[in-house]
């Protein structure tokens, strides 16, 4: 039986939710004698090399529920591809601390980075166990139906859709808001959500698995205006024309090499010149870039979301405790009607690195809108809406 | 005794809670024997103009909650300084239908909309009334305490800065967010709400009451990030500098002849450029707008917005069919502990044009931050916040 310290964290971009999994994960162990000791990692990997633990063996329950009702990452986060020397020293932690067991909470990149640990735990021999727990608002890992992150966040983008919508009924234009979302359009179609009348925004939906093309949008945005007199439309960030490049981005890139496309407008001001140039002048155009706020709102949060990320967290450290065997949580939706899910172990490798992208069958053939299979997806995950009223 | 019907309708920027007074009014009307119809203008003045009514005698109560609890105008809303010949227009049309009372629910635009008209009636001899009902996410209206309208805004921002700042604190580095105020601060001076913890932030706040000086900014930023490691910095839309012109704008005029501010990131990308010419190479700068969530976001309002918003609309509407004297309904706070306040009416002309800005006691020396008498002033309009956990 594996016996020893675990260490946790948590890395990439925080979710409302993200701090559930890591009070579902300090809770469960300490009803592990397998489990002698249990260190939370300040800033992930950073942390790790540094040494800079905190204990999270006693703090009292009212505190670890406060942190796991607040959103961002409780023990801080780090975007860090670790090299071979990094990897060394993270190791060489592990093993003066006794440490047997390694949490990361994270996304495609986190997996990778928990994948490289494990492998090198495997060749040196070390007994080790190595658990990913999954966590994106991208919803873009491969296996699992969902991301615990995403309902909270699809909350909080169809929200902003169903106020918006009112806010450009009563003040009519062109309005384009930008969503979270590089290479996946999961969150982008979420605004989908905010339709519940006739003639409701958004009108029109762009996401990342389709080629962006300028002509073709000025148009769709020329046919809605026609009809309803005005236009609200959702784009994700990630947009790209048809060589693959960004539509527009602040030119900055991060240590994944990533072009920065969050935390500057310069998309959504982009796209406002593209319709200030085919609509007839005076037209009431806007844009706003939905941001940060997307994942680390407080209090808009879903409740199947809040409820699996805790599990996540509680079901991987019992795995490990239990089992000993490295892998990744993956949820399966058992029905939707009540919604009920299970989760299960899939191999680390089988969700490293590669994301995965909306089905085509989410995407309507025009390319600009999404289709009912989608809402049928997306629907029992952010739950129920506020009704909007209308005359 | 003034017999006639009524005409309401809804101007300026939406809010979360405008069409609770517009509820509230509609309801308090059906009781008045001496208001003998209820028409809801569309798009406010541009509907009167055009006979656009809709008759708001016999919706079932149910639906008309519905509407309340939905954010913005729900009768649409418009942008328009009415001249001489729209004013006679909306004279015209309220002769020929028999309107005797005139509820126009807005800002310090619509409160001289208001005034205009009534003086009209006045010259004319046509026994008439006019309300003004405040409303705007500003808080910029003399007389009163505060606006219907502001309270919920300022909970969004508020919540916005306690998830961003902790999505900050995790993902360190420098965040810019751009809060809504063209001339006055308030809403972003709610920003500092959201600091529960030693350390919090917002670090900067800079509001538009203040000129606002690259160099100085340039400055209180690198001390912050020398303290913390980090800075989370609130601005608002109206920053100018020493010669009164906006830091940056998208260039645009509305009806009014103000600059476009909102529904642009091109403030937040210039000050995120300053920084970056400020501070050292690779130092992570965001730049967020929060935009028209901020006025319109379902299910984020005050507890005692929602309540004074309904009342003031209802107050309105029992004072005129009272009275049938012409005025603006003002809010007088009463105790903080508890809050309890009170309506009265106020002249047009003491709220019509001239708007306020936020006090020099609310104001910090520098210029960059807001005082506690700011904070024991707009606590109990927002009411509690989430408490955000930490280890």
């Amino acid at each position: 039986m594996l016996k020893g310290k675990m260490v946790i964290g948590q890395s990439g971009g925080p979710t409302a939710v993200i701090n559930q999994s890591l009070v579902g994960a300090i809770l469960e162990a300490r009803k592990h004698e397998s489990i002698t000791g249990i260190l939370g990692a300040r800033h992930g990997l950073a942390g790790i090399m540094k040494e800079d633990f905190i204990d999270l063996s006693s703090q009292p329950v009212a505190q670890l529920e406060d942190i796991a009702n607040t959103p961002a990452a409780a023990l801080g986060s780090v975007r860090l591809k670790p090299g071979k020397a990094e990897c060394e020293r993270v190791f060489e932690v592990f093993k003066q601390h006794d440490v047997r067991f390694f949490f990361y909470i994270g996304g495609n990149d986190s997996a990778e980075t928990a994948h490289i640990i494990a492998e090198m735990a495997k060749a040196a021999d070390y007994d080790f166990c190595t658990i990913h727990i999954p966590k994106t608002i991208d919803n873009d890992l491969r296996v699992t139906d969902h991301c615990p992150g995403f309902a909270s966040a699809a909350k909080f983008v169809a929200l902003a859709f169903m106020g918006d919508d009112r806010d450009n009924q009563a003040l009519s234009g062109v309005k384009i808001n930008v969503v979270m979302g590089r290479d996946a359009g999961f969150l982008t179609a979420a605004s989908a959500l905010a339709r519940q009348h006739e003639g409701d925004g958004p009108h029109l939906i762009y996401v990342p698995e389709r080629v962006f093309k300028p002509a073709q949008f000025q148009e769709d945005v020329r046919k809605q205006v026609a009809e309803h007199g005005r236009c609200v439309i959702a784009v994700s960030e990630g947009i790209v024309d048809d060589s693959g490049q960004p539509i527009a981005s602040s030119g900055e890139k991060d240590s994944h090499g990533n072009l920065q496309l969050s935390g500057t407008g310069a998309l959504g001001d982009a796209l406002s010149a593209m319709l200030k140039a085919a609509l007839p002048e005076g037209t009431r155009i806007r844009a706003d870039t939905f941001g940060y706020l997307q994942r680390s709102f407080p209090s808009v949060v879903a409740d199947v979301d809040v409820k699996e990320a805790r599990e996540v967290g509680t079901f991987a450290v019992h795995h490990a405790a239990t089992s000993a065997s490295n892998g990744s949580v993956a949820i399966k939706r058992l029905s939707n009607k009540p919604y009920r899910s299970e989760y299960f172990i899939t191999p680390l490798a089988s969700v490293a690195r590669e994301a995965t992208a909306l089905k085509d069958v989410y995407i309507d053939e025009a390319g600009n809108d999404v289709t009912q299979a989608w809402l049928d997806y997306v629907s029992p995950l952010v739950g129920e809406l506020p009704r909007m009223g209308k005359f």
